[in-house]
């Protein structure tokens, strides 16, 4: 790797090779997923996915002249028969789309996690290394929410440190470990609100994460909009996706399993992401569900 | 419902109410999710889904004038900052992706599932009724795979009894049972191979999982090419999907699942069906996990 | 033909053969041609185009979060070099886009002109029988405007007649005839104003245009919305194209051409329309030009 | 303009001002247009596009495993009534679509004519400077064929000289003057044959171009592949779009038109250019038409 990374800065630039393309998702052993089992004992379940409405293509005269942004455009296909078939054109990091970002969706000085130029990694053809592939087949392994906004939504511009998470953990009952996936809940929608500072993941909240050895992360809102250190690398994507490969679920709708482990007095449990089994993208839709 | 449907067939439209959309999926009770929880034990796990290869959509001059067919056009985008984006044309119901059927893909005589005029459920802007909708926060039920194929493929144009399933229940040690997620290996690719017959599901086993109670079904090739019987319907898009209005998912990959259960031991799982969550199609791709 | 269509109707099935595909194009001789050639005097044009703006299909987050409808999404595509490209989505026979109606766009009672069972014509692979084929090295042929709307948009509701056609003509000093493409101005945009019932073209108008020989026609606003007459056929879409096989341009913008016809106090020119050479769509976008 | 560009290379930026967004279509005066207007004499006419075959998007079960690559990807919709209507996806800058390549399509140094900082001419959300909207109402002027293939193909590897253009300009008893299109024809396919190395236009028969006042070129095979010099900048996209912002038609077939200007015995005509009339693209599809 030619790129001297910021030596304050947490990273897994190194820690499982050069040719590593799994990042944090290493940190999920058989332990982790045998632990994440025993978490399976009801049958009870949430999605943490945002539901979508597509906006359709084909428009008769009298649709409507302006539509709300989607990231999937449906188009209905003529099939010929009595069999009715679509096609859909997504936009795999819309900010209304719950997804997953790849590892080679970031990059830091034109280096692509552990250290492949960029042009090699990301071409017009298509991502040859840090992509989708990774994690095609799937991941499982334990979740666990820190649920931020048990009492309501976070303040406009909070940073989210160590310590709200810290004190979560003792107030839920829960410790998260080695291998986990990490769901926060800020109680914001994913999509900015103009003229709002929403609030989001400090720096100190991510080296935090890299300490327990986080495997994946989702949440509602992660780095703020605008930035909470305009003048720093965003504290999700620029550290925790960059520095730390570990792949993020983006945009994610938290407020049914909020409830769901309320109702149940149980903040852990097995967590399946399942995007469909597409290779080389750069990020894909995806609807993680845990499983109680 | 006007059309009177042939009352040799298996059939449930009405038996949920007139603005049903769930089908089959109403057996998946409280009780079958339990039992399907008590299979998760060891937290491993395997995907039904193959693997897709996207074309990219934009060539260099040189790149290759033919290219395999793929379900997935992808379209890398520009940003205009160090950062990777991607697009992707999906075709939803296509032959070599493995993807979930809603009610609303087929339909009798006019009418979608339990007996909505096929004009106002599937519209150019989309479905209103039988759609992905219906299951788009997901499906989490037990699943049993009946691997007829652990000798090798069934024979070319071989048609899949309730005999064979029996047989096979018994070999492995296992009971299909009202709300389970049938999953049926027949050894063969989900695409046609020009110039043979593929082995196929029968009406008659059809009809065994309709009196079984089955939720959903998954299988590597389900209804045969050319059909088993070319007069009548097909087996399972035509009565298990249009008439029982039980979901398929169509050109599942079952090598993975099928090597897991014999090194298991056990061929019964949990599964979790979890698309990505798009309201309003006739069908998507999706990646189920299948937990042991 | 099997189809008994109704004998008051003015229609072109079985004029020019079986396997015609190209209807009253036919009617565009060397003659016309020269006469268009002859018009050709000043090296002045107009565009019959509306322009588009596209939608661009990827968001920052900041994106606003509704948008115009547009026939183009467009995506901005990642080269990995210094060259910018892009590609577009487009809606072909969208009512905010100028555009060719294809034959095979309209059907009678499951045919195509002249006959060809509709399910023959067009399939999910493209249309094989009546298609942009017909047209894609373009159309050459002289062109005549009626303005209709000289004195401002016609009325709301107005049927535009074959008396308003040859008023017109003696006002602008033109006649129309066999092999011109006629261009009809009523002064209204091609999108449905909701609320307004706009102008369009009457049976009687359509009628005159088959008497007269009219190859091809464009029009700002053709068929009125809501229909003149709810229970009849449409006049341009189902007589026109339908019976008569007249492509119809859709959607024209016709304001810079009146204005340069008035400047130039002449209303016949040479109109070349020119589409993107795709064989075998139903209809396609068009920028046609008015060369005086 | 902040980059100093080769000063032994003709350059047009500045020619017309710091926020020109037409280069070398300023050529096209008044003048020129009356010139064009005298060669239309006869209606005859021949189209300088290639015919493109789209893509299905949605494929039977039994269709075909691998396709020619397309530069449009066709998708029948489903309307709902007996009328048949599409979509395409088109990729503008395709080796296999005859297409106008936009000013904006190449950058010198991080800038686009006349001296825009590229970041903020080109954009995620589309183009804002020197992109399709200069040129969407289209371009009329005079077009002169150059036929260097009239005795067969030019050899492999050849350089295309002014030498060649001026030999040309002496057998066919033609001058190319400021403000002309210029067709050149070298016999070979846009698309590269690999093992192969194609004839191309060189540095020298740009300066020429340059000299002349050419407003727009067409050709069959522009620039070689591989490159001729592959040191150098290549001399059509690199000196005579980027430096002298002459916009390019790529990808031109021109053997119908050569057949045509022997027949007559003319290589001179009107050349209109009318692609569909979308805003802000870096590139589009176009079927320029040369009238005789």
């Amino acid at each position: 790797m030619a790129v001297p990374l910021d030596p304050d800065l947490p990273t897994n630039w190194g820690r499982w090779g050069a040719g590593d393309e799994l990042g944090t998702l290493n940190l999920i052993t058989d332990d982790v997923r045998e632990k994440a089992a025993a978490e399976v004992r009801t049958g009870r379940w949430a999605s943490l996915a945002q539901p979508v409405t597509p906006n359709p293509m084909v428009m008769s005269p009298f649709a409507p002249t302006t539509v709300e942004v989607s990231p999937v455009q449906q188009i209905m296909a003529h099939t010929g028969v009595g069999v009715a078939a679509d096609l859909m054109l997504v936009s795999n990091h819309h900010a209304k789309s719950t997804h997953l970002d790849a590892l080679s969706h970031w990059s830091l000085e034109g280096e692509v996690y552990p250290g492949r130029p960029r042009d090699q990694a990301v071409t017009p053809g298509g991502v040859t290394h840090g992509s989708t592939t990774a994690f095609a087949a799937g991941i499982v392994t334990r979740g666990i929410l820190l649920d931020l906004a048990d009492d309501g939504p976070l303040p406009a511009g909070y940073a989210v440190t160590s310590h709200d998470f810290e004190q979560a953990e003792q107030r839920q009952g829960v410790h998260v470990e080695s291998g986990d996936a990490l769901v926060v809940r800020l109680g914001w929608t994913s999509t900015p609100i103009p003229g709002t500072s929403s609030p989001g993941i400090s720096i100190d909240a991510v080296r935090w994460m890299h300490l327990r050895g986080i495997a994946i992360i989702a949440s509602d809102r992660g780095d703020a909009y605008p930035p909470l250190d305009p003048g720093g690398p965003s504290p999700l994507h620029g550290v925790g996706l960059g520095r730390m490969a570990m792949p993020l679920i983006d945009a994610a709708e938290l407020d049914d399993l909020a409830a769901l482990c309320a109702l149940l007095g149980r903040y852990s449990f097995m967590l399946t992401i399942a995007p469909p089994r597409v290779h080389g993208l750069t990020g894909v839709p995806v609807n993680p569900i845990a499983l109680f």
